[in-house]
C-alpha cells in the first residue's frame, strides 16, 4: 500500500498494527547497533598475519632499521604500494600513523596557521572567517574538524554523481574566503556514490576559480572498499590536476583502516611533491617521524594493487551478505510505499536512506527507544542541521545478519510508524 | 699542563702537534657521528620480541577487542603500566601514538588556539605574544614547537639541580603571558642533572604564581633512564602538585622511545583527570583513537614496574660502557687544563660539555672538517643562540665503542686546537 493511497480508516489499522508491533520490539530488550563504520570481528580477523609478520626482521627493502627514528615522509615499500591504491606515483604520498583524520586535522590546520606554503599563505592570516564547502549529506567528522578550527561550512547538494559542481563553482568563485572542499569520491560517506569523470575533471579545474590557497580535501577512504564487481573506478584527480596544472591544489587522504585494522591501520596523504615537502617540513616540528614498523608489516601483508585486489575481495566476501540484508529488508517493506527511498552502494560502508520530510529525528528516537542505535539524525549535516530531517546513515558492518536483520525489522517498523502518523496527522 | 699556565713558546709547540694530529684525523677518511640520541641497534634488539607478541590475541585483559575503533584515552592496562613509571595513578594518564613530542605540540596547540579549558581560556584570546621560560641548555625540539606556534622563549639558567627557580618565579610573577615552562626532569636533555625535591616541590607552586592558564610541560623522557645504581630519584611532580592544589598546571609527558623501539614505542601524557578529560576531548576532533595494539604489545611486553626495571637494566649494560669510554677520554685529555667543564650523568642519554667562551662553533666545525659530526653549536638554545658559544651536547648511544674512541680522539684533539688557538690570539 503506498502512503498516499491509503484512506483514514486503512492508516488508522496501519498505525495499530504497526504500534503493536512496535510494543512488541519494545518488550524484546533489544540492544542493537548500526551507527559506526566500523568492521567487524571476522572482518578484523582476515588481517591477523600482521603482527608478527616481520618474523625479527625490521629491515626495510633499502635496509633501514624501523625500529629507530626518522623517515618522516614514510617508508619506501609503504609509498609505493598506497600510490597503488589511490592511482598516484609514490613521490606524490607521504606515509603517516593509524589515522587518516589527524593527517586531515594537521593539512587544516596547518593551512589554517602555518600556512598552505610559508607563512604569507596561512588562512588566518586573510580572514578569520574561513570557509569550506560540504557536500551533503557527508562525513561528520569533516564536519567537525572545520567546527573546531573555526571554520564556516557552506553545504552544498549532492547528486548521484558528485557534489552539485553548478552550485560549487558559483560558490568558489563568489567568494575567495572559500579555501576548502571535503570529499568523498568513491563510495562517498553515506551516501555511496561515486564521483564521475566529469565530475572529478571539472573538480580538478576548480583550484583555478577559487581563491588563493584554496585545496580539495579529497578522502579516498574506500577507494578499494568494492561491493560488486562492476563498482564504477573513480578517475585520477591527481592525473587531472597535472592536465590543469592544479597539482598543488589538491590533498588526498586515505588509510587501511577498513582494509587491516581499523585501529591500527596505516594512513597516508598524497599531493604534488611540493606540497609533500612543504608539508612533512610542518609535521616535523610535532614529530620524528611515524610508526615505520606498523608501515613494513602493512607493505608486506599487502604487497601489491593485485594482492590488495584480493584481499578486499575477502571483505566483501563478509559484507556484503550484510548490506543485502538491509537493502532486502528495504525492499521488501518500504519500496513503493512512498515513506522511504535510498541508493543502492557498489562500494563503502554505508546505506543512506531518506525519510519523509521532518521524521529522521522521530525515527531515529523511535529506534533508540526499542533498543536500536543509528547514526544521530543530522550528523550527516554540517552543525547536525538537516534542513530537512530526512537523512538517515546505516552502517550495517559491525553487526552479524541476525542482528541486522533484528535491527532492520525494527528500523522498517519505526519508518512506517512515524510515516504514518505523520500523514494521519495532517489529513 | 693547564691553559693558563702556558707560555707562548709552550702555546706555539702544542698547537703545532695538535694541528699536526688534526691534520691525520682529516686525512683518516673519519665518517662518525655524536649527534642524535638514537638507540643503538643492539639495545633495540632488546625488544625484538614485540612484534609478534599478541600470538594472535588482540583482546585487551578488560576484553577490548584492540584491532578497532575507539578508546581516544588508551588501554587501561597500558595506562596503569605508564602510571606506574611516572609516580602517578592511571585515571591521570591518556596514551596515545609512537611520539611523545606530538603530544607536546598537540597541548602547546590546543592551549593556544582552543584552550586549556574550553575556548575562553585559549592563549591566543589574551595575547599574540605569549612567552615560555626556556631552561637553558635544554631540547631543541621543545623550542622548535614554540618557534613553529609563534610563542616567544625566555631562557632561564640551569644550576646542578634544575632550572634556577628564583629566576623562574621572578619571571613568572613580573609577567602573566608567560604560559608554559619547558622541564626534562630527570636527566635533564643535555646536562643529565636531575631536578631536586626541593625545585620540583617550588615547581608545583609555580601556577599559583603564575598567570592564567599556565602550565609546566614536564618531559620526563628519561624517567627511567638510569646509568647508576645510585642515580637521584626525581620527586612526584604530581603528589607535589595535589598538595598545593596545582594539579591542572602540569602536563606531563614520557614514551617508550628509548626503553623499546625509538620510532615505534608509546607515547602517554598525564595530568588531573579534569585536564585529561578537556585534552581527550580535543584529540577526538583529529583522530578516532591511538594505535591500541601497540599499546596492548607493549603493555604485556614491559608487564611492570619491576619488569620494566630490569628491562632497563639491560639497556644500561650495553650504553653505560658507550657513556664511559666518552667519560674516560674527556677526563684523560681534558681534566684540569682550563678548556672544557663536563657534567658526568647518572642517566639518560647525553653528555653536555662547555668549551672555553667562544669556541663551541669553531670545535663543531673542526670536527665536521674532520669527519666527526656533532649537534650543531646552539642548538641546546632558543633560536639556536647560545650568548658564550660554548654548549656542545654528545650522544654517545648509537656509534659503538670503537666508534666512540676514535670521535672522541677527534673532539678532543678539536676543543684543544681550537682552545690553544684563541690563548695564542689573545697574547
Amino acid at each position: 500500500l503506498h502512503l498516499d493511497h491509503a484512506t483514514l480508516e486503512q492508516l488508522r489499522e496501519w498505525e495499530q498494527s504497526l504500534s503493536e508491533q512496535y510494543t512488541a520490539f519494545q518488550q524484546a530488550g533489544l540492544n542493537l547497533d548500526l551507527t559506526r563504520g566500523k568492521p567487524g570481528p571476522d572482518q578484523l580477523d582476515l588481517s591477523n598475519a600482521l603482527d608478527g609478520i616481520l618474523q625479527n626482521n625490521y629491515k626495510s627493502s633499502a635496509g633501514v632499521d624501523v625500529r629507530n627514528y626518522g623517515g618522516i615522509d614514510g617508508l619506501a615499500e609503504a609509498k609505493a604500494l598506497f600510490a597503488s591504491m589511490i592511482n598516484t606515483k609514490a613521490e606524490d604520498v607521504m606515509v603517516g600513523g593509524n589515522s587518516s583524520l589527524a593527517l586531515m586535522f594537521f593539512a587544516v590546520q596547518s593551512a589554517l596557521y602555518q600556512g598552505v606554503n610559508g607563512s604569507d599563505t596561512a588562512w588566518s592570516k586573510e580572514s578569520n572567517n574561513i570557509k569550506f564547502l560540504a557536500p551533503v549529506p557527508g562525513y561528520d567528522r569533516h564536519f567537525s574538524v572545520c567546527e573546531q578550527l573555526g571554520i564556516q561550512l557552506i553545504p552544498v547538494s549532492m547528486t548521484d554523481s558528485g557534489p552539485d559542481m553548478d552550485q560549487v563553482e558559483e560558490r568558489v568563485k563568489a567568494d575567495p574566503l572559500i579555501k576548502g572542499i571535503w570529499c568523498v569520491p568513491r563510495f562517498s560517506n553515506p551516501t555511496g556514490i561515486v564521483y564521475s569523470d566529469d565530475v572529478v575533471a571539472r573538480m580538478a579545474k576548480l583550484p583555478t576559480l577559487a581563491g588563493e590557497n584554496f585545496r580539495i580535501f579529497w578522502d579516498n577512504a574506500y577507494s578499494v572498499h568494492v561491493l560488486e564487481d562492476n563498482a564504477p573506478e573513480l578517475a585520477s584527480i591527481m592525473d587531472d590536476c597535472r592536465n590543469e596544472g592544479t597539482e598543488d591544489g589538491v590533498y588526498i587522504f586515505g588509510s587501511t583502516s577498513k582494509v587491516t585494522f581499523a585501529g591500527a591501520g596505516v594512513a597516508f596523504m598524497a599531493s604534488s611533491p611540493a606540497n609533500i615537502a612543504s608539508l612533512t617540513k610542518q609535521m616535523s616540528f610535532s614529530t620524528i617521524g611515524p610508526d615505520k614498523i606498523n608501515q613494513l608489516r602493512h607493505a608486506i601483508f599487502l604487497k601489491d594493487r593485485e594482492s590488495l585486489k584480493n584481499h578486499m575481495a575477502q571483505h566483501a566476501a563478509i559484507i556484503k551478505p550484510r548490506f543485502d540484508t538491509v537493502l532486502d529488508l528495504l525492499n521488501k517493506e518500504l519500496l513503493d510505499c512512498g515513506m522511504a527511498t535510498w541508493v543502492k552502494p557498489k562500494g563503502g560502508y554505508f546505506i543512506s536512506v531518506d525519510t519523509l520530510p521532518g521524521l529522521a529525528r522521530e525515527v531515529v528516537k523511535l529506534c533508540a527507544a526499542a533498543g536500536v542505535k543509528l547514526t544521530p539524525a543530522g550528523a550527516t549535516f554540517p552543525y547536525g542541521n538537516d534542513p530537512d530531517d530526512s537523512n538517515i546513515r546505516l552502517a550495517p558492518t559491525f553487526p552479524n545478519i541476525e542482528e541486522i536483520r533484528e535491527a532492520m525489522a525494527v528500523f522498517v517498523n519505526c519508518v512506517k510508524l512515524a510515516s504514518v502518523r505523520q500523514k494521519q496527522s495532517t489529513q
